[in-house]
């Protein structure tokens, strides 16, 4: 089978979003994993030598025997494509050299994602992104498999995954959202215990300002191909840490754009289809809805549809504004390294990847 | 010092909350527990023997030795209050029989909070709201100390105490609010360890409506000394218990009825002062104003004025509403057993108590 | 596939360990669920309505379906075998009472345990135990399919997978063992939260007597068909809960009854294959050995085989007895359901099921 | 008050420890805090600005405008003593110098614990080791309150205060030691939160050698003032981390030098009373033993006598050794901090501090 697979690149291997890709590329029918990149200390060596290996889910044999080298073009030959799990200090000119060479950078970093010409992709919700691409490659001049596509932050992912339904159905004009984010979010070391056991923290750096504009440019839509126009919602985030390992949990109340039964929001929900394609990693549901009031919950819900399913639940009428309702996402799998795969698999069913 | 106390008991002793009663009374200037009531399993043996103590404070020894009683006014002689720590299923009827009896009773039940003749008092916040025991006790029959005065619920009382300084500034018209509330709420045995390690649960039951409905009686006022009229705020709350010991977090999102500079609230919050004589338990500050955008957290300032004081922080401009904050306060203190004591402390300067 | 499956009830199924029975049972080869046992709160009611699941895997669909019986016989017929997840202090009699129903009852409760013609059966240490099945049934009178096999206490069950390797090759003379056990082995509600969180619990009832006297039975041998001789180890254990989900860890160390070197000792580990045919449920690896010395670890490796692997690290000499090392153990997979399924498909190979 | 108060400086002022040193000591009756020292990044700004606070308890006001200087003697003028809350990387030659530079150095680190001429403290133990100081003084040719005295590991500490009333009354021969120690023992920012939570981690850096030899020259003796004779004690122990926030449980078999009923020996711990002036820091009880056979537990017991405490409960037969039981430590105050504070006090009263 590995012949007919496309070589496949980590960038940032032996973080905890690098480790993700690795487990849910495991046995994956169209992408196998050939490179592995990291930072200059661990270049050189066996990737089971110097990865600290944080997730419960064993590593790979064969990905454990791999030489990392350092993220630079020149050592990725034969790859189509890169994931990339860089921290976005230094992500955004090492995923611009990557799609000068001609691959493919599907990024978890917030570098590019607001630059005018490269989609925040959620095959969920805004498969139609892809088609500013070409216009990306000619406009930077890339060639072959060359360009750039981002996935959202992890807490605006499951949040415009919930709202493109009632997007779609009523219009939305107003959004409070709060979240309670897991430690995982923010990596290895990331937060200290004694930062969080028996703690909530109120505050993530630059979290609130990513939800106001990224489900924007998420929700909106792609002019003459070529331009990204906003869809006009107006955004508030409260964004918090809370005692929990996997799983952003995000209440939310929103105004719709026009008047709607408390049924017609849930059948919404409940119903929603993404317009897609049969992709190999996509979820039996995309969203699911629960009926209880208590649901989801992380613990229980995180793994729904491995990880890619986003979870609404608590639907209810908000005495403020008009309905309110709790989200959870996986924020390492369908808000992070799981994003990025559904991202090159559509890019790949849609004809982009070579 | 023990013979100019008062005599005083206390209703549901063996909980958490009359644990929590019986710490904080320890050596108080004006009160003194001579009576512990409890269940009928309980009744007839030495508190210490029955009591499974969950406080990192030490039971006071003399307290140990005090022989547990049935809840009725019976076994209470010579008292001159209660403080009742009552579960609410079975909180209202034992509450009346005291104030039948002639001693004050001092309710963390939700019980009696939404009679017509009986506040819903936060000292810091409604002290006038005492000025209804004259016309509950002609009402009721009532004579001697025989009263019933009620604390918020937990998340209640923090809200409150933070939009209270707000309400007198600017008015206050809309407020959503999103709580993530410790286990020690639900008190002994609570919250089972298997639902909320790791975890989140978007849930708990009667708790929003509380918080719909007691904010605007608290922060209304007392009409011709014998009607509660509600203060005209529209309130949504979404309620989360997260794996915290103790302390309350709540997310604010607040209109005014007129325009305000941030500045201005933050001036508001950081300037209120409780229009309150000298109380023993009052903290040397009812709310703190926190400049960092970090806090307040619970772990590190539930303990704030011994749990008497309402933390808020992370003031800044909302674009859905006006303004948004982060606020904390210590459930079992001031928004539980230290409430409580507040209101007695207060009903006694006030001449209610003899 | 169904028709030649073994039909299986579950006794106790809407508990956690209960649960866990369903998850693992799920798409077997073998055995297939067609009953399933509660108490009378539940009977009657279709599994899904009444039961509250807290396992992170979902509820298979055909499952949910299924209508609660009470756990008498005379409701289970056509089942061949029965998982017994009830709790202690009712299980004795009910299973007595399917052995005699001509079905075999693989049950997790301890109260058969110690009789002295029932196995602890644990196939990685003790599959010739089965041998005492037809003095088990010729002494109670039992036909058919009835008889009783049960699985030991979680925390014994990692303690002589361990063992059995070093009493195979040296002999063990004396173990003191200290273990460190996750919430879930209390089961549902279990362990209150305010009791757990941020704490050691330093005692759990019964828990230190069964791992003195089960490694005995479990390492021990079956005398002419009938009799059961212990094996000749003194333990000392101390239990403790720790604020862990799943995982048992345990610190062992040991006195060997002959002579050997740290790197013999590794050997035993390392090359352990218990003497066993192949079964549907048996892990990759029956004992895991690391050389990291800061694994095993719970959140990492009790997955490893999902759940039926033991993981052994740590290794190294005692001061005081001989070699001393940290075990981690699955307690609801191999330490309980699981071991119950493995018992079953041991049972169905040697032809004690038909 | 503050003029006959000694001047009192601290090396690590910004970490955990330092933090802790600054609680402990406000209001002390004999000691004031008039110089803070931490690494070139603080240097030369006010302690508040800079130091990232971790306990829940509030910063006292005072300390928080005192400017922090490097941890160099030239800047620490007019102070008698420091206590040293360094890193072990680089305490060693700075506390060689403030001892050579005339001030009485307290030190938490290890480096200088092994040290012949250095006494590991703790008055509740071994308060005649204070016997060495001449000796070290006239060797190290140090003048004025030149010295240095250490404390011991925090793990070390908790088990030989348990173990000296053993000692006094039976002799102890043999000791196995398995901890669970609490993450705030790896100071700030320490543990990752990915590391510890819902998880255990059986391994502690270099701890297990502590525990080997630090309580054998802790119990031994100081022969012609000048040299240690350790103790003949043989200890094995085994380190691990849970997710607990303070306070290092610990599980501990002894063998005796002579036989002693289950009576006696609880009656030796609990009549333990250390030969000691009195002091301002020291707890009512040194050692408090339970009789619950859950008990200590570190949420419940951690803070008896302000954290100054050895808790002992569980005391029972040990199958293997003699006896066996479970002991709790503070290991922020008794265990760290708090020890060096106990050592001054007594350092003090005993005339080595002027």
């Amino acid at each position: 089978m590995s012949q007919s697979r496309l070589r496949v690149g980590i960038l940032g291997a032996t973080g905890t979003v690098g480790q993700r890709f690795i487990v849910l590329l495991q046995n994956h029918p169209q992408f196998e994993i050939t490179h592995l990149g990291a930072s200059e200390r661990s270049a050189g060596q066996t990737y089971k030598k110097i990865v600290r290996w944080k997730l419960s889910q064993s590593m790979p044999e064969d990905i454990g025997g791999l030489t990392v080298t350092l993220c630079d073009p020149a050592h990725f030959e034969g790859c189509s494509l890169v994931f990339s799990a860089l921290d976005s200090s230094v992500a955004g000119p090492v995923e611009d050299a990557f799609a000068r060479a001609g691959m493919a950078v599907f990024s978890n970093a917030k570098d590019h994602r607001m630059d005018p010409d490269v989609p925040i992709l959620i095959p969920f919700c805004n498969p139609d992104h892809l088609d500013i691409i070409p216009h990306q490659q000619k406009s930077r001049g890339l060639t072959g498999n060359g360009y750039i596509i981002t996935n959202a932050n992890c807490a605006s992912t499951g949040l415009v995954v919930a709202l493109k339904p009632l997007q779609d159905a009523f219009g939305i004009d107003k959004v409070i959202v709060f979240t309670m984010q897991a430690v995982s979010g923010a990596g290895y070391p990331g937060v200290p215990s004694l930062d969080i056991y028996d703690n909530v923290v109120p505050y993530i750096s630059g979290e609130e300002d990513k939800l106001h504009v990224e489900p924007r440019k998420i929700l909106g839509r792609v002019d003459g191909g070529d331009t990204f126009v906003d869809y006009d919602v107006t955004l508030s985030a409260m964004c918090n840490r809370v005692p929990v390992i996997d799983g952003h949990t995000e209440c939310v109340s929103i105004k719709l754009n026009k008047t709607a039964t408390l049924e017609e929001v849930q059948k919404a929900l409940k119903e929603f289809k993404p317009k897609l394609p049969a992709l190999p990693s996509m979820p039996p549901v995309s969203l699911q809805l629960f009926e209880e009031s208590d649901r989801p919950q992380p613990r229980l819900d995180r793994d729904l549809g491995r990880g890619y399913t986003v979870a609404v639940g608590g639907v209810r009428k908000c005495n403020v504004l008009d309905f309110k309702f709790t989200l959870l996402s996986h924020n390492c799998v369908i808000g992070a390294a799981g994003g990025s795969i559904l991202n090159a698999e559509l890019a790949l069913v849609r004809g982009y990847l070579k």
